[in-house]
């Protein structure tokens, strides 16, 4: 109704201004330049605005939105684990710290510190959080006593930052980002174990049923793993067109290692001092990205519809001499309908762009369905839906309305999936030595490689594949494990290997 | 269930030693000692844990359960009103932060600055926000051109961080805090000046609604308004105990001020140039710490069931050679006939703690509602409640146990507020004269006087009651004036009064 009365003030010379400054479009294409690419869609697409600090971007709302439902989802799921929410302070005195030392040489050239509060000097300089175990460890210490206080299940949702060099990238690389870290204690290793793999199966329910990512399970290597835990367990996704793994959320098995440091002891029911077994695990803003440079495509965003802030956009097509207002009407009916069905619908009824324009900008962020009205819609009461993802048209009856739109958002969901599945699985290369391995780096693949399981060998693998692209490194060691021969030897060492693992270059 | 094994496996001779250990009840009362009160209820409750750096609190999820049940009113209702989440960084370049004058004036002392990461110096120092005014608004001039763009209305949650040096108080005033801080444009003035009361509303009905406080609703003085803002509206607080009011929340005309420093502007609807009209709005974990001060006593916290993340506590009475396994079943079963309606409820099933010291317990973590269940109670089909708030003890039927129980919890809520409002109503004190207004201040009133509303009076008042107390300045004018008949004069400056305004000391 508003788009209704601004068309009377609005001079119609404005039109061609306003389009030409917006501009629509992309200026580089996903195959040809995708960094560039990567950048344009998030900002072009309203995700992101670069900050004047490096490092640090602007995440507006229609990223927000995507966090808040994967927010809602993980955070209803953990409380029903029973664990509680709190807020431990961003910052942390240097001692703390320092503590746990394999933990402090894992995170320290990447802590910011502050120095000074007004114009003074701070007597001990303050660190900025960079992830919160020796925040909130000597606080576990204090609060359990005995086996009554186990577990202990904490989680906070916050900011943390890492003062990274390295080529900072909106969402996948930031100074700053957002996250929940969740940090547990049990009186037992077995606890410990499931919680770390629950925890997990969170993780890939995020990206694969919200974001519409396969991922896959394991563990870290070695080196790999969390400075200071135990064992690394992640979920891994691939990104096609650099040919790069990423690393997708975290459960760590701390073991007894921060437990030892921070004296967090416990008296069994035998009456007996032991150390609790300790989790940490935590996914961030980061996923926001990977799932953009997935699904993105030279259009701009491609959302799925499970974390949309809008599922489907409704556009009036007033061709001249139609029912104008009729058109109208439809639409804001349109959107009613739907969103008493609890389907994400709005209408753009602005009237200084044409739906063309329209278009474009709603497939720039990405809107799963869009619904167009037009005088043929009117008169035989349907409407044309239009997916995102394949740009197929459907004709839709008014009365048929809400279960044919879910049943679209539905498919949606699953063939965004589905597609992401077959690109990725088409990268994914078994090779056995170290000349198929060295072809295949070469190649973009994601490579499945039976391997000695030896960090010494890791480090060579790194070492020899150093160049401009980086250097490949281990990505995960799968759970699910394709039968290994006897007598299989390690792709890079020649060693008898022990498992299979994924390697390539990753982000 | 998990109690009555633990029942087996637990010592008798424990019990004594870990009641000792816990120890329970206050060493401080609220009337003779309100600050050590203060932070032993805070600790002992496990809402707050104090941590090692100076002035920087650990928020339990006993503390962040009631922040979350008033984000997720206010997250809600601000939704409605088309406002939409966002994220900007924590970081603020000093250029930008000393943009606006008077602004960084009012918040340069206690700015914490970055000036290291890992071992290197950064090339500029960098800041921590301590509201996001300036980096923000930057980014306002950019988004903003057209009158089409506006109203631009966004909202984070996040933290914040002022470095002050006065005394430090869990909640009331810390290092770094959360809050929910909102940043809105419009086109006009009346636009702007509606939304700042909207969103006052919102406040008031979370003090009011959720916290059980009485506030009052006004504007403040010159002196006391946001720096660099136009005028600033609040709702005012009031902690009987101290005498000392609270600035409860405040929603902030900006005026043209910021706009004009960040150049944000845009073609009107008539083509011409001009500048927004910009809002922010916040409130901040402050808030539970007012409702601390204000419902708790000598027995700890005492929490309104709107907020309380447990609203009823059921506790089984097991008398030796009773029934124990059907005391225990009975209360088993009534947490699921009240959590089944939607009510909050827990069984406390712990076996190496006496009935009454879960009482004490309880108490002191403020469930509003107590549910014991004896050998008695079990005969006669009944459980016995007892009030939070005032210790009244019923004997409810289990066949009418949620519609009671439901009842009894909004009744709490209701005399909560009511208590609360009579506290604070008996120290509310009108004078007319200095004489009057020194000898209220003396008795720890909240003072309503007539005022001439000049701002060098104000700080005459203030030079005038320095001491070891802290000097006296002005809470509110509030929006509902009392008659002013004509003549009368300033309590202060004798000068003809404008307005009735509130004064005292404050935190």
């Amino acid at each position: 109704m508003a788009g209704r009365e601004q068309k009377k003030s609005g001079g119609g010379g404005k039109k061609k201004e306003v389009k030409k400054e917006t501009g629509l479009g992309l200026s580089f294409t996903k195959d040809e330049n995708f960094g560039e690419w990567y950048s344009e869609v998030v900002v072009n697409g309203e995700m992101i605005e670069y900050y004047d600090i490096s490092g640090c971007y602007i995440l507006r709302p229609w990223a927000i939105s995507i966090w808040e439902n994967m927010q809602t989802f993980f955070d209803a799921e953990i409380k029903k684990m029973k664990v509680k929410n709190c807020y431990f302070p961003l910052f942390v005195s240097p001692g703390v710290l320092q503590k746990e030392k394999d933990h402090v040489e894992g995170f320290a050239p990447e802590v910011a510190w502050v120095t000074k509060s007004g114009e003074s000097d701070l007597e001990v300089p303050i660190a900025i959080r960079p992830t919160s175990e020796t925040v909130m460890y000597p606080y576990y210490s204090k609060w359990i006593r005995g086996h009554r206080d186990l577990p202990l299940k904490l989680n906070q949702w916050c900011n943390v930052v890492r003062w990274e060099f390295s080529h900072p990238t909106p969402f996948i690389r930031s100074r700053e980002f957002l996250w929940q870290e969740g940090h547990t204690a049990f009186s037992t290793k077995e606890e410990a174990d499931t919680e770390v793999l629950q925890i997990l199966e969170l993780y890939r329910r995020i990206y694969e049923e919200f974001l519409a990512i396969p991922v896959i399970k394991g563990r870290k290597s070695e080196l790999e793993k969390f400075a200071g835990g135990l064992y690394t367990t992640s979920v891994e996704a691939f990104i096609p067109n650099t040919g790069r793994g990423i690393q997708g959320a975290t459960s760590h098995c701390l073991g007894q290692n921060f437990a030892k440091m921070f004296e967090i002891n416990f008296e069994n029911e035998k009456g007996e001092k032991a150390m609790v077994w300790q989790n940490s695990w935590a996914y961030s803003t980061r996923t926001i990205g990977v799932m953009v440079m997935v699904h993105g495509d030279d259009k701009g965003l491609v959302l799925p519809p499970k974390v949309a802030a809008v599922q489907v956009i409704v556009i009036p097509v007033p061709y001249k001499d139609a029912d104008t207002q009729g058109i109208f009407d439809a639409c804001v009916a349109t959107v009613a309908t739907l969103t008493e069905a609890g389907i994400l619908a709005e209408a753009d009824l602005r009237d200084n762009y044409s739906p063309g324009w329209k278009y474009s900008d709603w497939e720039m962020k990405g809107v799963p369905l869009r619904i167009e009205i037009g005088p043929r819609d009117l008169a035989n009461n349907q409407v044309r839906a239009v997916r995102r993802d394949n740009g197929a048209k459907t004709d839709i009856s008014r009365v048929f309305l809400v279960e044919q739109v879910k049943g679209m958002l539905d498919k949606i969901q699953q063939n965004l999936f589905d597609v992401a599945k077959q690109k990725r699985d088409a990268c994914v290369e078994v090779v056995k030595t170290w000349e198929e391995f060295v072809t295949a780096l070469g190649q973009k693949k994601m490579i499945l490689a039976p391997w000695c399981d030896e960090e010494d060998v890791e480090k060579d693998v790194k070492a020899r594949t150093k160049g401009e692209m980086g250097a490949a490194k281990s990505l995960c060691t799968p759970f699910e494990q394709p039968e290994l021969p006897e007598g299989t030897k390690c792709f890079a060492s020649g060693k008898p290997a022990k498992k299979w693992t994924y390697w390539g270059r990753s982000y």
